[in-house]
């Protein structure tokens, strides 16, 4: 794995949890519902297999995914996501948007019930605004 | 540079483009307005600073960052983010929420004007809803 980056900022955090190369990609797939080996791994053409174990042993560690070996014959082992995986959707969504745009527009997120491509936004559910570049900054929560 | 995913997929292609180690981060002191490049390397402390060249090469060569001489003594050159890189501040927002709600919960993005930590929501524009997993979906874009 890469040395961290160790910055005391949230952004460079997710990134070394989750820059690794593959890394965000096992996270496709298990949001589509991938939940076995096989099945995450034919989504990922070139991937090698202990690779694909690797990350999958790191976002275990990491507790964005639960391995779980069903007691059947053969035994069979499922990887599900977390609730902090499950949040990821968001960071496919924003980088599946940015895609579409300004990468591979031949192919766009959209609202499954009538095809509009979908739009991220940033909001302060305060003032219950929708935020621009430049109404977010960073805090130190502590007290 | 590593070998592109070359996938059908907008969040690949994005990490095609991306996904290098510190590139995001790059990104991230762009819009954190920094434009020398003795600015953001100061940003990156153990950025080697022919990687952070080769980064910002990659961005200009993607148009997600132009480069500019300004016609001074000495000359100085100039970093700025294109359209396509400013749209990566949703990239980046998402990143910092992930991050700050499960990777370093010190510091959180907030709203400038009343210190609220934002959320954020992916929108169907054309049905004015927020939309939950399993509500979006990708589709092709030829006719």
């Amino acid at each position: 794995m890469a040395r961290p980056y160790d910055q005391p900022c949230p952004v460079a955090a997710s990134l070394d949890v989750l820059g690794s190369r593959w890394t965000l990609l096992v996270v496709r797939e298990l949001l589509l519902g991938r939940t076995r080996f096989s099945e995450i791994a034919a989504g990922l053409p070139g991937i090698a297999h202990n690779l694909l174990s690797d990350r999958l042993k790191l976002l275990e560690r990491h507790e964005i995914v639960t391995r779980r070996v069903l007691p059947q014959r053969p035994p069979r082992t499922e990887y599900r996501l977390t609730d902090a995986g499950r949040d990821l959707d968001k960071v496919i969504a924003a980088l599946g948007i940015w895609g579409s745009e300004h990468a591979f527009p031949d192919v766009r997120p959209v609202h499954v019930s009538c095809g509009t491509p979908v739009v991220h936004d940033i909001r302060c559910p305060e003032c219950d605004t929708t935020l621009g570049k430049g109404d977010v900054t960073v805090q130190s929560m502590e007290s």
